[in-house]
């Protein structure tokens, strides 16, 4: 069991703080979402009351709160940061605020995430100040996962192959895709995760659509059935897996292509070690379905970081040279997409590992006849 | 039952469009969120590949989609505005390809809630485009909630109050917090909405903190207990009610400032009606708690909106003077708080009648003793 500590440690703050000096920020400015859970381990809900870590490049860091708020900053794992909490009140102007203690900052950086609601009112009361992510600063960090946070990915990998061990019991011919969905969000949510965040069950035609979720569609005899799901664990980290299943035989076509994609999804996870670079893994893929005759069906990337976002940095996709590095940790997922068909992808979480791959995802990767 | 199309009329997108031209304002830019979901009827999923739906003030609106969700977006209810989807890949630049058609836009209202991942990279390809939000435009109209949208709530009203009238069954000394939100939750959903989007369940002294959620506090006989829950149907409308509960005979204290509570619940109610500025119902609240003593107590402002956000406009708050029109949604749900011994809140979604407040929320306002 990892904990809340080794997850989010104390000292990253000052790491943290540092980057933010050396890349030349005069502050960060996190509001509620990953960035500043990342930073302080406070999950808050992102809600229109201003909640802000302002964490300058030199000086104290100080979080903003809504006073409704404090006691749940105070009893949130940011309390362990020693950090003051400025809590503002009902009628208080929390951008003035925060303005008033910044002074005339020439750069901020802002949460990947922050809402225009927070950023253009921050432009307000600070005019002077060039806006620009946090993420330029927090993706170095992020990225490169610690120890800690790959057995929190495992975890979350183990709970997520739990659910698919069960989905088929779920699928049968005649019950709709939303009747599965129903099952399997329970599943996810008895599995440990603390909130479900995408199930994916695309039947028949609909497999051909990478981000179909669930409709009233009848499940047919025959039908391939492209199964993605995840959620988060109460941890914050987040677990995302496909497999496909078929209520009886599939159909010839499908059958050819998915031996392709078999042999796709293998040759990107091979390919994973230190120093190649992001987009050589979509290469990777990629050249597999396109020998096979299949590459203008692939129309996705292969893949996306994961950690406490489901889709993070860094992204497996032409143009990304930037040289893998041990512990970052992405999904490999190309996929087969035969419009009006059916469609078909393999997703495993993969860490790039000192030596290569270490996959968090050890259901079979075969088609799964039920 | 009210339908998606009677929710999101196609007529509303003409409508946005000559508030837009009215404002002065080029183009809206609606990333993913209430925003979009309020024109549009799609409830895009907030991811890093840019959805967006322009609608400039004059000519034709379209939507930006990565390519992979194209099938969903077209399935979506967006698909009856009859737009053009720009489908972009991979190893596209959308936000140049929407800079390009937009031109040279003097301003672009962007969704309350776009992520700065994506409000700094429309700066950049619009560099000469001042950004200010969308709510500018769309306030006017997302407050002033149709019949049907009235006839939505109504209906997530009712499904609240469904679990509200089974948390007795819920509560016990012995169980905790989290127990018992656990039961809530699942209540939630299976009165028929799509989400949790919040369970409260704050006993003894953590019903002095108003943001609390849950936690592993055993509760204790003679404890009051805040429970504040809500969730999102399918359709989007959302759901919020708090009523308050004791595990046999309250603390004197407690019952003192509850009856109290609820006079001042009762005043902000009764004082609603078309033409009366927003604070008033703040400052009717306040004043009975005010008057018996309690008024440094009550730490927060009287409600929120509500609408396909539980927290949207109007904000009901000293210093918002803008009058009460007949379709304002808002919660009224003045609060006390003892730091250290307990607290209580008294929460119903009210309607701005022709004639004066529509409760939506119908289950017993005093103290429940289970």
């Amino acid at each position: 069991m990892t904990s809340s500590e080794d997850l989010y440690p104390v000292s990253r703050l000052a790491a943290v703080q540092e980057a933010t000096a050396k890349a030349g920020i005069d502050a960060l400015l996190l509001t509620p979402g990953p960035d500043l859970r990342y930073v302080s381990g406070y999950d808050a809900k992102p809600l229109e009351r201003l909640t802000c870590l302002v964490v300058p490049a030199s000086g104290e860091p100080y979080m903003m709160v809504p006073r409704l708020e404090l006691p749940a900053a105070q009893a949130s794992p940011a309390s362990r940061l020693g950090l003051e909490f400025v809590a503002w009140d009902e009628t208080d102007d929390p951008y003035r605020i925060a303005a008033d203690r910044l002074g005339r900052p020439a750069t901020v950086g802002l949460a990947d995430r922050m809402w225009a609601m927070s950023s253009l009112r921050f432009r307000e009361v600070l005019p002077d100040a060039e806006q620009v992510l946090a993420g330029r600063v927090l993706r170095e960090l992020r990225m490169r996962k610690s120890p800690a946070e790959v057995a929190a990915l495992r975890a979350a990998g183990e709970a997520i192959d739990a659910v698919h061990r069960q989905v088929p019991g779920f699928l049968r011919a005649g019950r709709t895709e939303r009747e599965v969905g129903r099952d399997i969000a329970e599943a996810i949510l008895a599995a440990g995760h603390a909130t479900v965040d995408f199930v994916i069950v695309a039947s028949g035609p609909n497999g051909a659509s990478p981000h179909h979720e669930v409709s009233d569609r009848v499940i047919q005899a025959g039908e391939p059935v492209v199964v993605d799901i995840g959620g988060q664990l109460h941890n914050g980290y987040c677990s995302d897996s496909t497999r496909n299943y078929c209520v009886g035989e599939p159909p010839a076509d499908f059958a050819v292509y998915y031996e392709a994609l078999r042999r796709a999804q293998e040759a990107a996870c091979a390919a994973v070690r230190p120093g190649v670079p992001c987009e050589s893994i979509d290469a990777a893929a990629r050249d597999v379905l396109t020998e096979a005759g299949y590459g203008d069906y692939f129309i996705h990337r292969t893949g996306h970081g994961i950690g406490i976002e489901t889709h993070e940095e860094p992204y497996i996709v032409a143009g990304n040279a930037e040289p893998m590095e041990p512990g970052f940790a992405f999904s490999v997922e190309p996929g087969v997409y035969l419009p009006g068909r059916h469609g078909a992808r393999i997703e495993d979480i993969v860490v790039c590992g000192d030596d290569g791959p270490v996959r968090l995802n050890d259901t079979p990767r075969d088609l799964v006849i039920v």
